[in-house]
């Protein structure tokens, strides 16, 4: 295995697109900014580009440090840098804040160019589908008319399926990772819970806080705490806490008495300081929305019967939010149609949040995959690019 | 089977205790009611009480309707009455309304004799402990030395295994369903979002919200959504809703999009405008607190040495807020100890819910093992109660 090592100092772009995106709501946003960073260098021919997708709470710093003094890197820095599973020796890599986010795309915090004040309430709802379509603008933007891969995780992953929908002749592989064709009832009613918190919080004002100087930080925590939840495995969250005392003894009240809940009300806490509550309303919408099987009568085989991208489809064992069997939905759909599809389902017990650990397992199986990325064998599958946009 | 109907019209009744009551936070209550209520009629020795339990948002109206109009009987009506699996034509059963409670027994919403105001944020912290020392008092009241058997689910089969605990020589039978020995770090995590969901709520003031003439409606309906989400199982949402909207169309936005949301948010509105938000603070940390196995090093068996009672465990497949692993941790221990321990694990769709609901299987369970109670070879285990205290 060769050495590897995090890609360092990394700064981020920001990319104006002034052609109005039509929205899957019957909304227009008539103008936007898409922040995001590359690593790595894109070849001459321009076939090494990776995107990458986020889930509920990433953003566009993937990887490396902003600067030497950063006390954590990109939320994905494991996974990429020189020598690492995504090799950025070998690939371009890309990542984006999504439309709706608040980590300096255009989204319910930024100013509205039509009021000069924030979009709040009256940001678009944004889908999985208006996302990829934003990220194809991107691509063009960088010149690039076909993928390599588009990879993600969670909610990450709903927009890799999506890519290879949406853009069958622009995405050559899929890596779609602890994600789901649809989110369950149950899923659903998660989400649900966090945007009552959220929304029925005084200082929520409908979306409008921004103008008050407030923000409703009391739901955001409400609703952090909740995902956290969602997020682990509750072998994991034993493992971890158990009925641990914070303080040794019981003391018959309601302060914090277990560990646990000191680490939940922690989460919450950091996450109500720094996220926006609008966009975390957002982001859970597009998860519920997110049905391509939809239109099919609920046949996903039929939803799929235009994908040309092959695919790794990655689950984990203890991941209750999107079990294996979801997974295993969108790899049965793949098969049906004859595709090209790897599956494989880790053992794990992180839960949900394996996607982000560096299991040795885990990042064997994406390190493998990536390596037929640029193969010879590989190069048979990218003649579509010649017809792409930016060729 | 016999003939089996509802045990008709009941009345609450009140029993004052004017003995003070050693909590096991080390506070002490100085008097107490407890609302109950009681069906059927007590042998002539005294032999044949059946005391019910209840769960977290349960009280003392277990069967029966207290008046014609009532829309609904009490919350175990199809469990209890005449020919009924607990059948009132052989026992005489009590349903109580906890300490803590806010259905008439003394809680924080009640006076406090010594203020004459509600007692609030003052109300002690009461524990199953509690809960059990309190019901042996109701016992004693009731002219009854040792109860033919004790049955409750989830936070109620707690108490009926605390029963056991405490007073080995007054219980000969426990009915535990759909219950645990302790909480797990998932469970207790549930709670803890719960009660910061009401704690938080700016119209909680510290508990003492009495006096405000307002109640933490937001935090308890957040609380009581995210609970209805952990008594279903996912695959029971999935029937009962599925992604099925109420609208029949998207509509991009924030209000009720899917039946499911539709359910969630009456659940909550209902409760919230029912339930005291203190008693509810209370109850999750009893389920929290509740550990027979801590003072062994978390041996459950040591714990369960000087227990007497025969069991019945039920659990439920689809439950996992109380999963069936849980209940065999109990039964595990209770056969170490060589106690008398039948175990179902009843396949069954509604998850944790379940031990409410009229299921053939389940309630020809409850019906079978009922019926060995009162039998002559229960007889043999009863010798006990001749030194009992109201013998």
């Amino acid at each position: 295995m060769s050495e590897s090592t995090s890609i360092g100092i990394v700064a981020p772009k920001i990319a104006h697109f002034s052609e109005p995106l039509a929205l899957k709501s019957g909304e227009i946003l008539p103008q936007y900014d898409l922040v995001y960073e590359t690593y790595g260098t894109l070849n001459a021919d321009r076939s090494n580009a990776v995107m990458i997708c986020h889930a509920l709470s990433g953003h566009h710093h993937v990887a490396g440090k902003h600067s030497e003094e950063d006390k954590y890197p990109g939320w994905w820095d494991n996974l990429i840098g020189p020598g690492r599973p995504l090799d950025t020796n070998k690939f371009f890599v890309i990542g984006l804040n999504n439309l709706g986010g608040c980590h300096g795309s255009s989204g319910p915090a930024t100013l509205n160019p039509a009021t000069g004040k924030p979009w709040g309430a009256a940001f678009p709802v944004v889908t999985v589908e208006d996302w990829v379509n934003s990220q194809a603008r991107l691509a063009d933007y960088l010149g690039i008319s076909q993928l390599a891969a588009v990879i993600g995780g969670s909610l990450g992953g709903m927009q890799a399926l999506q890519w290879t929908l949406a853009y069958p002749e622009r995405v050559r592989h899929a890596l779609v990772i602890a994600s789901a064709p649809n989110l369950t009832a149950q899923n659903m009613a998660f989400n649900e819970v966090a945007r009552q918190a959220i929304i029925t919080d005084p200082e929520f004002y409908g979306g409008d806080y921004y103008a008050q100087g407030v923000v409703p930080r009391r739901g955001l925590r409400i609703a952090r705490m909740l995902g956290h939840i969602t997020y682990l495995s509750d072998d994991a969250m034993g493992a971890k806490f158990g009925r641990k005392l914070r303080d040794g003894n019981i003391k018959y009240g309601f302060d914090v008495e277990f560990e646990m809940e000191s680490y939940l009300r922690y989460q919450g806490d950091k996450f109500a300081g720094e996220f926006d509550a609008n966009t975390y309303l957002r982001m859970t919408r597009a998860l519920d929305y997110f049905d391509p099987a939809l239109p099919y009568g609920g046949d996903l085989s039929a939803a799929l019967a235009g994908v040309k991208a092959k695919f790794l489809v990655v689950s984990f064992t203890s991941d209750w939010r999107f079990s294996p069997a979801r997974s295993r939905e969108i790899v049965k759909a793949l098969l049906d149609n004859e595709l090209s599809v790897s599956y494989a389902e880790v053992t794990a017990a992180h839960g949900h949040d394996a996607f982000l650990m560096p299991d040795p397992h885990y990042h064997a199986i994406l390190r493998t995959y990536l390596g037929t990325v640029l193969s010879a064998a590989d190069d048979a599958s990218r003649s579509a690019a010649d017809t792409g946009v930016a060729s």
